[in-house]
């Protein structure tokens, strides 16, 4: 079933009706009919299947069927600081870390950031990337589409991670402790609700930017004897998070699988 | 360190020559000069330290100052059955996969593989997944390249499979065998030093594909509620695998990391 994020208010009612470039995709370019059922989320973390009444590429209306919780939003909220890496590297960390179940993204200024010349971060660039997050949310049956804030310097991102909870640094460097020692440190020995995870660019964190870490009280861990690219860092500290966390169970919601 | 991978015979001797297209990537795309250090892997899964000597973009010479087995090769040897999709989205399962720590893809072709017209998968077409999959083993520190082989059809990658050890189907309509359920039943009810995973196309496998798959021993299993796309799939259960057979440890050969 297709789904889509829409204004709050719009599935206020029993009757939904969409317009603009929405009706225009349901009608043209999904060639949807009347009697098919689409999901409707309003980014609450609630969704509502919509039972397709009038279909035409101007205006498509329907009739709320049902009204659940959202099964793809994970209850541990996971914070990406993602170093600002060039552009089509930092829109895969996004679109992958949006389907692996990242909350928030806040790309980060690093001393080894190296972004091309001309590579401005406007607010043009940051519409391209909400798009990117809320599209790949749509495709994955996220309840919410995942926030891109920043971008923010390294010192800022540090303290603003810190304030909100534990926070664990990726680093190739490190010789101690692993992955899983740090996400059972922080999902098994204290309530923690969200985490925090901080991934480097290509030539990786300098010195001073993890001693920093340290000092706060990040956790430094390394991802074992293989290096991953910096835009498959985030999804996959974010798979294995959650799988730590015991949210990779089956959903149970019944709601058909695509292609099937 | 950078790192390439070259001919068994090269490493032979405590002397090494490089010649052609490396020697003029050194000298000339790379710079490196007398004196510093480059690695050599010649696939076996061992690596040799080499300093620079003499530097030209003809010819380089280097003399062996250690030779040591590879940290970047699993004990776990992982086989990817990637569903033939369109071929950006094999390319980057190949090369995520890699940096993972797959051993061998075999792409499938499977019931509700769409793959464009045109988009014939000939010799030219292997070549070219496998200097993917050759220059993500060179970043990612692999110690051996991996395998590209295939295509085969749906039935004959799952006797292949079946052949030779253990079996995991991720299936998004599983509703109650997890990925943690079906690797740990794997990995620690059994001797495993193989394990294969089964990625779908973009429509998922068949009901006739799964009927068979299940007929023949394997474990479908979820990711659970959210939707991942078919090339984030395969490095994620891959990275999900290691973790859970605890290959994801810090390395300890004392190689520099990258930018340090």
């Amino acid at each position: 079933m297709h789904r889509f994020f829409v204004e709050p208010g719009v599935t206020a009612d029993e009757q939904v009706t969409l317009e603009g470039s929405l009706a225009h995709q349901i009608a043209r370019v999904l060639r949807l009919r009347p009697g098919e059922q689409i999901t409707l989320l309003d980014g609450s973390g609630r969704e509502c299947v919509v039972q397709l009444v009038e279909v035409t590429p101007r205006r498509v209306c329907g009739i709320v069927r049902q009204t659940r919780v959202s099964g793809g939003e994970p209850r541990l909220t996971l914070t990406l600081y993602q170093a600002l890496v060039p552009r089509d590297k930092l829109e895969v960390a996004i679109q992958k870390g949006t389907e692996a179940g990242v909350s928030t993204f806040v790309p980060v200024s690093c001393a080894r950031s190296v972004v091309p010349r001309g590579d401005v971060i406007d607010e043009r660039r940051l519409e391209r990337w909400r798009r990117i997050a809320r599209e790949a949310a749509e495709q994955s049956r996220r309840g919410r589409i995942p926030h891109v804030g920043g971008p923010l310097p390294f010192a800022d991102a540090l303290s603003d991670a810190v304030s909100r909870g534990p926070v664990i640094v990726a680093w190739e460097a490190e010789r101690r402790r692993s992955i899983r020692a740090a996400l059972t440190h922080v999902l098994h020995h204290g309530p923690a609700s969200g985490l925090s995870v901080f991934v480097g660019p290509e030539g990786g964190f300098s010195e001073a930017e993890m001693d920093q870490a340290s000092a706060r009280g990040a956790l430094s861990a390394s991802l074992g004897p293989r290096i991953l690219r910096t835009e498959t860092v985030g999804p996959i500290v974010a798979a294995l998070a959650l799988y730590e966390a015991g949210e990779l169970e089956p959903s149970l919601d019944g709601s058909a699988p695509p292609g099937s």
